[in-house]
Formats: structure tokens, sequence, C-alpha cells
């Protein structure tokens, strides 16, 4: 009778104590509580909500389920970063070899695409040999050897949140903020972190298009990171636009090695270093966000960041000359041209429309087992605001084949807007979250990045 | 992808056409649609609610689901009443049987206690051999003979609903308007009726306790019999004290039998001459209602009622013999006087209360599985604003053994209040609701009856 009653007291407005979130975890990860009554308990959640300290309970007990990455015997500094996911987002990539080559622990349980969004294992998964199954124990040894191991989500870790995310999925209950933020806590929490850093996309393409709703979820998820010692920062940045050129597992890759190496679109760098810096500021690697932006900019130029990578992908059974040669990658069968239908501006370069389009070539996944196909995708090279000729190259295709090509093409028609005027783009990083409070972003939280920034640098 | 889409939108307060409600009927009722996705879903129908349309389209996909009874050869009306359901509620007992015997066919299907109300089935299996699970053939044979056959809802009717009632029951969504609605109508319209009379209680102890939800329950289900050429017609009837002074599975068989007799307490008799009078006018047998109530009355007082239950009970292998005497029926071993504590008004009699000790003494259901004791219950003598003396009885208690003397007591205590002051009881019969909309009830539907009426003529 307990799962009923909790659904009926959700269902009328009502909050469950820390003992019933508990109870109800674990009669969740039993089966006592069978899907049924969890889907009903989970919509009331949906519509009524959950109060800070609930979400904190269900944080707690989704964690207690499994087991932890227990990292407290390295000396170094042990901080992740996660994202919301978007389009064109591999800043995880890059991320995790930059700053384990100034002396971060980084410890990266990541995700696979679903629906628009990409997923950093299946592009990692893009390299021939690379192995994201690590356990806990190979994840543990490798992180002290490298400082970085880029791995999935263990079955040993929040099996409760594994069972209850796949249960929302498929019951249209994944768009709850208490509900995100606990998910997500609760499997970073468990990786054994001193400090973690968020990614909180805001624009057409993200989670959670509206910057209130970002702004809710990155206060929630840093008040529930204070709560367990974990000092978390957030940064809210642009998803009304593909991060960098490359859309596409193999093709991100690519563009991510490309980066390291000093060679990446400046969009895409300036995200990277920013979420870069919050981490070596808060693991006390460096003084400030503009010492620590110095190091990053050495780590790239010295090859030591691109050296790491290397090293990574060979420790996880990947072929690291992927990094000296990306043609080592899996390459499409046909890849063609995308020209612009007429002269103007780029008025609009929809996300969610090209996110799609990846999916449509055979790149992305409606349903959990679908197969991704690493090689296909888009590398797009016109940018909101650029002036073009008719006939002028927007983005290049690729595909399995030429009826992927069609379907790469009419994605991009509907995807890239030609106009008179465009849009003004929203700044790639628009603001910084803390424990104190949210402020407008600069370098160091004193002032806002205008405008589009590194787009109008890069014109 | 489809029961997702429309969790999603039923979530986001949008509408289902006909043809999707149709569609996940049938596959929920195949099971390409898990009870996951449906729980969901009806959480987000309770939250969202369904509009007049999308109602009847889910009324008319559960209906399909199933077998009709097809009673259309039979010259004589087909009249059918449903309860709301309440504690003490044995006029379906009285009704079937009294209207049969005055040329209406009454395909009675019911349901069982669960919670604090009784259920049909439960009181007519008290009686030795009666067996209420006929084929729908040969309920049909027996109408055709007796003009009544008391049965359980078959699994040939609206399967659907079956499926999802059981659902609903352990998902915390039983309380929705429109979902209730559509279960007892696509029931009801599955057998082959030619006009229905509805019973919504209200107070306490009803399952919609407020006027205005029991109101709006009943013009929903008015509209949807008018929707399918069924005439029905709505009774508001008063359930914040129990209904008669019998509570419990034979007790209950015994007092219904006594009032067929013409020996029943005055405001059993009422309510089933109100809904009895219904039935008759509407189909067509009597000229009004006051006409009805005569023809009732005669048919009691002459016994062709009583002889007719007989007749029913021998057909569905009971002990027909339990007319003439109820000590056929199962006996308690421990039966007690419970007594006033203090001297003053009988200011309340709580019908959940008394609903929940039935339970507590054996006689009544918390899950859909367990068994009932047909003997226990209480025979409440004392009525609201009755004046009493300390240690005067106010009602018997029978139970199984000392225990549960214990247990019934404790039970009365809680739900008798003896004050100083007296509450003024419900209006036994207060509105009127058909197709052309809401009146105060009188016995034409003219005028209200006054205040508590049956229950001061029995001072």
């Amino acid at each position: 009778m307990l799962a009923h009653r909790l659904i009926e007291r959700k269902r009328d407005g009502g909050r469950l104590e820390p003992g019933e979130w508990r109870a109800l975890a674990l009669a969740y990860a039993s089966g006592h509580v069978p899907d049924y009554q969890m889907a009903a308990f989970l919509m009331a959640v949906y519509w009524r909500g959950m109060d800070r300290s609930e979400t904190a309970a269900l944080t707690e007990a989704m964690l207690g389920s499994g087991s932890r990455l227990d990292l407290s015997h390295l000396a170094v500094p042990r901080i992740d970063k996660h994202s919301t996911g978007g389009v064109g987002d591999k800043v995880s990539l890059i991320l995790a070899p930059l700053v384990a080559s100034l002396g971060i622990a980084v410890p990266m349980m990541s995700g696979r695409s679903l629906g628009h969004t990409g997923g950093t294992l299946d592009k990692l998964e893009s390299i021939p040999g690379f192995r994201t199954s690590l356990s806990l124990a190979e994840a543990r040894a490798q992180i002290e050897r490298l400082g970085c191991a880029l791995i999935g989500q263990s079955g040993e870790i929040a099996p409760v949140d594994r069972k209850m995310y796949a249960l929302r999925d498929a019951t249209a209950t994944v768009e709850s903020i208490p509900l995100i933020a606990s998910s997500i806590m609760s499997k970073k929490l468990a990786e054994g972190l001193t400090g973690l850093v968020l990614d909180i996309k805001r624009g057409s393409g993200a989670f959670l298009p509206e910057l209130a709703r970002g702004l809710e979820l990155a206060e929630l998820m840093v008040g529930l990171g204070a709560d367990h010692g974990c000092p978390t920062v957030a940064l809210i940045t642009a998803m009304d636009r593909p991060l960098g050129r490359a859309v596409g597992n193999a093709l991100e890759v690519e563009e991510a090695i490309h980066t390291l190496k000093g060679e990446g679109p400046a969009d895409l760098l300036e995200v990277t270093y920013a979420l870069g810096a919050e981490m070596l500021v808060l693991g006390g690697v460096a003084a400030s966000h503009d010492a620590a932006r110095r190091s990053m900019e050495r780590a790239i130029s010295s090859g030591a960041a691109a050296e790491r990578f290397a090293e990574i992908i060979e420790a996880q059974g990947g072929n690291p000359g992927v990094v000296e040669d990306p043609a080592v990658l899996p390459q499409a069968d046909a890849c063609e041209l995308f020209v612009a239908p007429r002269r103007g501006l780029v008025a609009r370069i929809e996300p969610r429309a090209i996110g799609r389009g990846l999916t449509a070539l055979g790149g992305g996944r409606t349903k959990v087992d679908d197969r991704v196909e690493p090689s296909v995708g888009f590398v797009i090279t016109a940018r909101v605001g650029d002036w073009v000729e008719a006939g002028e190259p927007l983005a290049t295709i690729f595909a399995r084949d030429a009826s992927g090509v069609e379907a790469g093409r009419a994605a991009l028609r509907g995807a890239i807007t030609i106009g008179d005027e465009a849009e003004l783009p929203l700044p790639l990083v628009s603001h910084r979250v803390t424990a104190t409070g949210v402020q407008p972003y600069g370098r160091d939280g004193s002032e806002p990045v205008d405008g589009p920034g590194p787009i109008v640098g890069d014109r």
C-alpha cells in the first residue's frame, strides 16, 4: 500500500519525507513497486513538482542505491563536467584530456545520443577499438595513471536512476526539473568529485530552451552539489545554433582533435575554455580564470593536451593514431556540398532540425537500442550573420548513399534560413551560477561576454 | 511511439481525437501499450481532464472492446439502475426483483465491495449457493424468463475497462470524473438497455462527497446515455449516514428481504421507491411517479416482489427459502449490543467509519482478492437526531469472535457521535438530473423533498 499512498499524496500536491523517498526508491529497485505505479507517481511529480528537500532526498536515495567511484586516495582534485546536451557539442572530448593534462583528475561518465542531441559515448565509439564500458576498478586505475577515463554509466552506479530514467523516457516524464536534477546529480556525486562544472544549454536546440528554466535547473543542481560538499558551478551556454561546425559522431571526433591541436572553430574553443577555466579554478590548479585560460592555451600549443587524448584512447583500446591522422575514423561513402539556394544573410541555423537530420542519416537514435552509424553527418561552414551568394557552399553532407544525401539535403533546407535580416544569436556564455547566486557571465564572472562573441570574431 | 505522443499531449493539456482513443484502447487491450505507459497517461488525464467528446470516444472504445448483452428481441423495456456506492446501500437487492415483478427487464451487472463501500455481488453470495458468474447467454435466458439476472461484470463485457480499472485502482487515478463516467457507462451501455437510472451518492460516505462533483458526474453520464439512445436519469441521494440499518453482507440481504415484505426502514424504502419510480416511468410502465409508487407498494404488499426475488435466487442456484426464513443466511458467532456512552443527541453516524469498521470485522475488502466474511456487520438502530440516554442500545455488533466484537465496538465509538446538537442530515433525494438539466427533487421532479424526510417521519 506504500506506493498507492505516496502516489495519492503527490497527486494531491503533498510532499514526501526523506525516509519515504528512500523506501520508495528501494521498493522500486527491488521490484516491489512495479513500473506502472512508478509511472503514475512520476507523472504526479511532473505535475506537482518536488521541493528542494525532496529533490535532495531522491538524489541521496538514488546515489545510495549503487556503488561509488572511490578516488579519495588521489592527491589531485577530481572534477567533472556535465552538459545538458545539444547539437555539435563535442566539448567533453576536448575538455577531459585538456584539463587532465593540467593536473585535474576527470572521472567522466557520459551518455548516448537520444532524440536530436548527440552523446559522447557514441562519438568515442567511432574511434576504432575504443571501449567505453570499463568497470569502476578499471576506470579507477586509468584515472590514477592518466588523470582521466571516458566511460558510460556503469550498472554499478545509481541503478535506480537507470531504471527510473528508462521509465521516464517511455512515459513522457523526462522534462521535470527536479527529476532531471536528481538524475544527473545522483550519478555525478557517485564519481567521488571534489568539484563539478555544469554546462546548461539554452535556446531552441536545448533540452530546456527557456533561460528561466535553465537557470532554475542550474540553481537546483548547484545547491544539491553544495549539500554534498561538492562545490558546483554552472554556466549557461548557447544552443540556438550548433556548436562548432561538425555534427555527427566521427566528424565531431575529428573536429575535437583539430581543436586540441589549436585548429578548432572559435565558438567551440570559447565554450571549452570557459568550462575548463571553472574546472581549473575549482581544483585550485589556477588562481584566476585568465590564468587558467593561459594554461589551457599552452597545453594546446605544446601538444600536451592532444598527446593526453592519444594516451587515453590507447588505454581504452582505441587506435591512438587517430590523433595524428583522423582519416583512420570511419569515412562516409557519399559526400556532397550543400549550397545557398539564394543570396542573403544566414538568418538561422536551427539545431533541432540539424539534430533530426543527423538521425535521418542514421547517425542518431530515436529508440534506445537503435544502432548508430558513425561516419555520417554534416560540417556546417556557414555562420549566422554571414552574407552568402546563391550557389555558395554552406555545408557538406556526409551520408551512406545517395538517398542519405537527399535526406541530408532536405534537413539542411529546413534548418538553414537565408533571409534579409539575421536574428541576433544568443551570447555563447551568458550566466554563471554558483552557490551565492546567478551572475551575468564574464571571464572572471565580472561582466557579460557581449553578443555572439567568437562568432563575430570568426566572420 | 503512439502512446508516448498521446501521453505528452494529454500531459500538456491537449485533447485526443476519437480515432486516437480507439487506437489507444485497442493497443492497451492487446498489450502493445504496456501498463506503465497507460498509468502515466491516466495520471495525466486525472490532472488535465477530458472534454465531453473525449469521454464519449473512450466510452465507445471500451464498449466496443467486448460483447454486448443483446436483449433487443424482448418486447419489454430493459432498464438498469447503477449506484456510485455507499455504506448500507442494499437498494439493488430490493429494486431489481421489485421492478422486474412490474414488467421491466433488469439485466443488472454489479460489483464487489472495495474500500469502505459494499458490493452487491458480495451481498448476494452470502445466500447459500447463489451464483453471480453467469455467462451472457445464461443471463439472457434468465432475463427472458424472470425479467432479471443479478450478475457480475462478465469478462466478455468491456474488457478494456476491466483492465484499466484495475490499473487505476493501483495507481491512485480512480477519482477522475470523466474516467468514472466512461467506465460505468461502457458497462451499462453493453447491457442493451432502453433506459438507465443512476443513483449518485453525496456526503462524507460517498465516492465523490461534494454535491458539485456529484452533479458533474451525473450530467456527464446522463449526456453519454443520451448520445447512445439510452435515456438516462440520475438522482442525487444522501450518503452522509448509512442507508437503512444493516451494514454487512448477510445482514443487508436480510434487511432487503424484510423491505421486500413491507417491513423495511423508511429511508431505504424511500430511496428504493424514488429510483424505482424513475425506472417504471422511463420504461413506460407507469404514467407518473405517483402511479409508479402505488404499483410498487402493491407489488410489495401482495408478496409479488418477494416472490420474484425467491425465483431469481432459485434460478441462480441459491436457496430460495431465505426469503421465507432469513435464518438460513450465515450467522455470526458473536453478537453484542453497543450502547450510548452518555445521554444526548445522536449528532452524527459517519458512514466511512462504519464501512471501515465492517472491513475490520472481515466483512469488507482492502485488496481485490481479500476474502469476505458474509455474517459480520452492524445493525444500527439509532438515527441522527434521536435523543438517547446513557446505556441505551444504539446498535448490534455481529462478529466472528470476541476480538471482532472489540474491533466493532472501537469502530462504532469512532463513528457515532453523541452531542448536544445534531447536524441537519442531507435530504434523502435532493436533485434529479435529466438530459434537460438539473432540478431540485420532488416526486414528480417538481419540488424538493424537505429536510431529512423519512428520517424525521421515523422518529
